[in-house]
């Protein structure tokens, strides 16, 4: 046993201790519930005069003004637009490119939907600059019939952005092949000094073929709200809506008034907010560069990390499962981002820092009872497993 | 024109003067948020520790035992609880029987689902007794191969309640045929006097081959937190929560709070809700009765009426535009349950009573005006038609 202080790393800490929610979110919300009826049944897509004011805060913010509110629905969560978006667009049967590795959900819906995933691989470890997509890859998806790719950036797991190159090869290829992008910007209001954000919606890309998710569940703390955003043309927003009227009918409508308090934060919250998660990223990714064997990125935007480990003498998910219960960390297995990653965890750092630091020391102790040399050297007649 | 406040039937009124949500939810809400990630992260299927508190307070309330906490999931509305069960079961090219006139979406879920519906008649305009469902259809349907019959009860948008016969009928079907059956008790809380109510959960159908959905948004009026639930097999709500988890993650956490108040309420809080139901129901059914060739059957539970219209000389959806533009009143039309039923609205009389009685006297003087009869009359040059 290591013991300590329980650390989730599967999701942010959103308590008052690590990173709570935007401050008057609470008040909002009632506000919101007072004024009744206007805010508990609002249209499917989201209340209009909350629609239009986030048109234009994120027509600024994406480097492309958004011209209608009906360009933009609010959605339950971020997963909800992934999910909207996805199905408003893919049916039986159809080809999908999709990132390896990328948010798990992406597959999931793919596989549900009855489409065909073809992965594109990110050689994320192997490059200094950008996620390291492989564009040829990404031709050869489009060029057999793929007619959507979906993507996160920052990507999730790996934190890495994709460069300004990047993002405009994705754009002059799917501008090419006549292809719908869907891509996650979740973590976009969440980038470390020293690095550029390019949005696909500032690219030459047709804005009749992308789709741009967003949502301040994370960066903002307000997950609990249940709130997302998809931007994208009319007609597919149209499609989203009614999909959403027989999926969950709206974003709950008292919790879309909290979306006023989106980019309308007080000055410096958000670049304190950037600040204190860039901390425990160094802290972290310092302790994790510090086991023999590891591999890291450092998380260029958002707040996960996804160190591969050295070859350990158990498969991963009992050592999953030996962190929960040796050490009180929770993680996420590398295998929910992609099948291949069998040898990496995600955790989320937005967390108190001390206590992330701690559980994260934990990590590398139990990495180095576990790693296959020491596990070699002290064999004794029963194989260890954790309990 | 027929001037008067703006009623919109399409849904309850929320707000102080009319229904507004139970009491204390607001502040359970905010004592939620208060609690921070506990709440905001649950599980997907719901905090587990309120999953127990609704499985003890539904169990006594359908008349059966829920034994564990995981035989329920939370969801985002009731319409989140249909929307998972039937793709939860339901899969492409599958025969799905579902009732005629029967809540918009489950028609359109079937559809999404690539699923095939077989229609089910209610006769409820011309049996005393029950909604009417004809039998021999539905054995037909199952032995045609109908693996799933999807219905609400009390009926939406008629109002009426399946007798204890019926569900005893319906069980008997589905046991012997194999069928799994989604029943949508959303406003089973709220029946009148003088109406008994069966639930499918106290019948001899196995409850591995039952789903229940019920939610708060009703006759609580908490619509605005988006809250339902269902209640299945242990496997069946599994696949359901690994569903959640791609379309919208969970209902939201700091709402779930809210639902600690459902069943909770203080005493007496329910029977006067019914109440003040009961006597606009009875008001706007003697208005309607007046209308000459209209025809209408009294609700027996939830809060819409139904009336079939007489013959209009306007299609139904120019005499419900005339009714927005000329009447200020919003009304669904009949074609939103059944495509057949084009002489049909459907009014939620959860509304000020007084404005209810006001918008139902409008609608029965528009009725008047473009009753073919009187259309004949006026013929001018050109053929009215509302503006």
């Amino acid at each position: 046993m290591l013991p300590g202080e329980l650390v989730d790393f599967s999701h942010g800490d959103v308590d008052s201790e690590a990173f709570p929610p935007t401050p008057g979110s609470l008040q909002i919300f009632m506000d919101g519930v007072r004024s009744g009826g206007v805010q508990a049944y609002t249209e499917y897509r989201g209340r209009e005069d909350i629609r239009a004011y986030l048109a234009e805060c994120l027509g600024k913010f994406t480097g492309r003004a958004i011209e209608k509110a009906d360009e933009l629905i609010i959605t339950p969560g971020t997963q909800g637009a992934l999910f909207l978006a996805m199905a408003a667009n893919i049916s039986s049967g159809d080809k999908v490119a999709i990132v390896c590795p990328d948010y798990f959900a992406n597959r999931r819906i793919a596989k549900f939907l009855g489409a065909e995933v073809t992965d594109i691989k990110i050689d994320y470890l192997d490059v200094e600059c950008g996620a390291g997509i492989d564009l040829t890859q990404l031709e050869e998806a489009f060029k057999a019939g793929c007619k959507s790719f979906v993507f996160s950036n920052p990507n999730n797991p790996t934190g890495v952005i994709y460069s300004s190159e990047e993002i405009g090869e994705i754009a002059g290829l799917s501008e090419r092949y006549g292809v719908t992008v869907i891509v996650d910007q979740l973590y976009s209001r969440l980038v470390y000094k020293g690095y550029d954000y390019t949005h696909l919606r500032e690219t030459s890309l047709s804005p009749s073929k992308l789709i741009t998710i967003m949502g301040p569940s994370k960066t903002e703390s307000l997950s609990g709200y249940r709130l997302g955003i998809a931007i994208g043309p009319c007609e597919i927003i149209e499609r989203m809506e009614k999909l959403q009227a027989i999926v969950s009918l709206r974003a709950p409508g008292y919790c879309q008034a909290v979306l006023r308090t989106w980019f309308a934060e007080p000055s410096e919250w958000i670049s304190k907010r950037i600040m204190g998660h860039q901390q425990i990223r160094d802290d972290i990714t310092r302790i994790l560069r510090s086991v023999d064997g590891l591999r890291v990125r450092d998380p260029e935007g958002g707040s996960y990390v996804f160190p591969k480990l050295p070859t350990l003498g158990v498969p991963l998910d009992l050592f999953v499962k030996a962190l929960r219960h040796q050490c009180n960390v929770i993680v996420t297995p590398g295998t929910e981002f992609d099948p291949m990653e069998s040898g990496s965890i995600r955790l989320n750092f937005s967390q108190n820092r001390q206590a992330a630091i701690d559980a994260t020391k934990r990590i590398a102790s139990l990495i180095g009872r576990y790693r296959l040399g020491l596990l070699d050297t002290n064999r004794t007649a029963a194989p260890r497993r954790p309990c």
